[in-house]
């Protein structure tokens, strides 16, 4: 007789009662990796935790403490769904940075930009629509398509990020088949995990695309202010107000813990939002809220970002650097101009996902690249995360990979290949921590 | 030739492409009269907003700015979609006061109890499957029931609550007609809007009727330590901790601007939820966790609650008093031991809802019955809330609605009834000031 685990599926007396959506939502497999991975002897080039050693916290904590004197009555108490306005009318000024001209109306702040595009998926999708997103995508916005039982199509990216003529084929071929295709999902700029940027040449292609099938956008731009040589790009919402959904955070330029996100939207769409965003949270957290508002209102928020910019260029050169000098011929990887993130191929005999146990047990993590993928792909590619460590850990973790790889490689080449791609292992959720 | 005002469906050019769950997200009615029913001069009994002005703003003010100063790099970072450990040990500390017993792993910290509502949702319902409720029932629950498209069974309550007979006949007739009925979804304390608390001596046959039935309990416990004689009843989880999920929040013991709730869940069903909570907010934000756990442990809470308690009692009697005195004949009310809200009902002839156009106009607010019914019942009862204004306020604000009242009655007496009951208003997204 054997027995299953504590918490099994078959042992969950509550399993025919669980939603249809509900079979879908799976743990990663690499989940109890990552409880090892996050041990302090490991560099982990896996997580998408942003550096916050540069922050103000003295500055920060007197200014909380004011803001909780004064207003604490405000601050503690429920707000409405739709965000603060003069946190609304600030988020108009960072947007217009990348050169969109917005209503403070037409802004819904959220918990973290992750709950709009929750929201956005909640209210276009119902399930077994489909969702074109870029291959690879972003591991959070695919648990969350799943959860609402769309089905992904991934495009085709290339150094200039996704290419236009792939976008076409893949509508056509979604229309034909007789799908409903609600939106494009994208995120151009320093991409999440691929870290190329959506050429600007190629935007108004991409806009018009989409327009003509009938087909909205999704623009996700957490990293667009993390350019390393202070570069920004018009963001599609700029070029196509009526047509684009757009998704902001904070969480990469000031403070992820505080949770602070928005969507902009079309004015219809936008009380759509604002609605889904009350049944499910009533309204954001007040004090945080207040507490980046006060922040943008009272500090060199865009000296802050600079600060930002070049601590994560040298991590990127680290980085980049270290995969020059010391991995094995036959792997090839992308060269962020921003962002946290390296996208790497690995030679044909490798599988990414197999490896892992064995990069963690010479500690250095990584993501591997099958998590960005809704379609069992990416078993030789890996995401390579230079946001967190420091440049030193960084090079000693690429150090520990190529090493870990050359083992591989050499296996490989006597015995053949570890492990086969596995199709159809499909999206997990991940903890927040590889996000 | 008739213009629609900007915005309104009709005009709408992402209308066809809405998911279908989209279709009954529509706004409150009275969402423009609350607005106004928030100006100064308006006596408010209509908002659920707590009372906050017990709260030590200084020592919290002084104690945040510690945390943010000495714990910054983790109060400003993501956490884990679980909730931070030290938080969800002393949450159980927290509903052992309510005898329940449970496991930190069990807990999962939610952005408020809302949020909790809705991944409970999620993870059970598909659209078509039927939620039990009591007839009234918390509006934003009838929300988030809607947003899924599940179809909600009001059950009738008497003083003592949710009727066990009622329950089982629901269940019957469900059953028959084929329904697949997914859980009971019950306040069993100083409900909202209702007013009424389930015996203790019905709690065990309730808990019986669902699990003979196969239908999980969800219970919904914002109130439970607001008794005004510090009293507590016996949380239906601690009677069956298989078959109950439990939402909790701080919203109303200490602060609702913070977000801050949880579930308590079955090991297994736990596992669905962290998933699905991971792809709606990645997780709750960090530093609000973190004040909370501070606050429980350094400050006096229970202490704290006992002021909360002794506050509202005063507001229920100016209330209750206010109403025994001036209310018109035929009227009739809930007098609650506990929490926020008096469920009153008037004459037949007068409409709740068409009234309130009125009310406001005489200065004073409250919220149609109908909002709590998600089949269109409830034009003859109105929530009135006594959790805000001051005790004064409140008895001003009766002595205006009754003369509303009275006005209302001599016009159907000398004419009819101004407004029959509409059948069909079914469940609004309310604004949260009215939650």
């Amino acid at each position: 007789m054997s027995l299953e685990p504590a918490g099994s599926r078959s042992l969950d007396p509550h399993l025919r009662r669980y939603a249809a959506r509900a079979a879908g939502m799976t743990a990663s497999e690499v989940r109890a990796l990552f409880a090892v991975a996050s041990r302090p002897e490991v560099v982990s080039l896996a997580g998408g935790m942003p550096n916050l050693t540069a922050l103000p916290l003295d500055t920060l904590s007197a200014q909380v403490a004011d803001l909780i004197t004064k207003d604490g009555l405000v601050a503690l108490q429920y707000g409405s769904a739709h965000g603060l306005p003069e946190l609304r009318d600030q988020i108009c000024e960072v947007m217009a940075l990348e050169q969109i001209r917005a209503h403070p109306d037409d802004v819904v702040v959220t918990v973290g930009s992750q709950m709009g595009l929750d929201m956005v998926t909640r209210i276009f999708c119902d399930p077994g629509d489909v969702v074109i997103a870029e291959g690879p995508s972003y591991v959070g916005a695919l648990g969350t398509f799943g959860a609402y039982q769309a089905d992904v199509v991934h495009v085709a990216m290339d150094e200039d990020g996704l290419v236009p003529e792939a976008l076409r084929e893949a509508l056509a071929t979604a229309e034909s088949a007789g799908r409903r295709v609600k939106f494009l999902y994208t995120i151009p700029n320093f991409h999440n995990p691929a870290g190329v940027t959506l050429a600007v040449s190629r935007r108004a292609e991409i806009l018009e695309i989409c327009r003509s099938h009938q087909v909205l956008v999704v623009e996700d731009n957490p990293y667009g202010l993390l350019g390393f040589d202070g570069q920004t790009y018009p963001a599609l919402r700029s070029m196509d107000p009526d047509n684009v959904v757009y998704l902001g955070s904070f969480s990469k330029t000031f403070a992820a813990g505080l949770r602070v996100g928005w969507v902009l939207a079309p004015h219809a769409v936008r009380e759509k939002l604002m609605l889904a965003a009350e049944s499910a949270t009533l309204c954001p957290p007040t004090l945080n809220q207040m507490i980046v508002s006060r922040y943008l209102a009272t500090h060199d928020w865009k000296g802050q970002i600079k600060s930002f910019q070049s601590a994560y260029r040298d991590r990127r050169d680290a980085l980049v650097s270290g995969l020059e000098q010391h991995m094995p011929a036959g792997c090839s990887w992308t060269v962020p101009k921003g962002g946290f993130f390296v996208w790497m191929t690995v030679p044909e005999g490798v599988d990414t996902k197999a490896m892992l146990p064995r990069a963690v047990t010479a500690r250095v993590a990584y993501v591997s690249g099958t998590g960005f993928y809704a379609d069992g792909f990416g078993s030789r590619q890996m995401r390579l995360s230079f946001c967190y460590p420091t440049p030193e850990r960084i090079s000693e973790g690429v150090r520990r990979l190529a090493a870990v790889l050359a083992a591989e490689l050499d296996l490989a080449n006597t015995f053949g290949p570890i492990s086969g791609r596995r199709a159809g292992t499909g999206p997990q959720v991940p903890g927040p921590d590889i996000a």
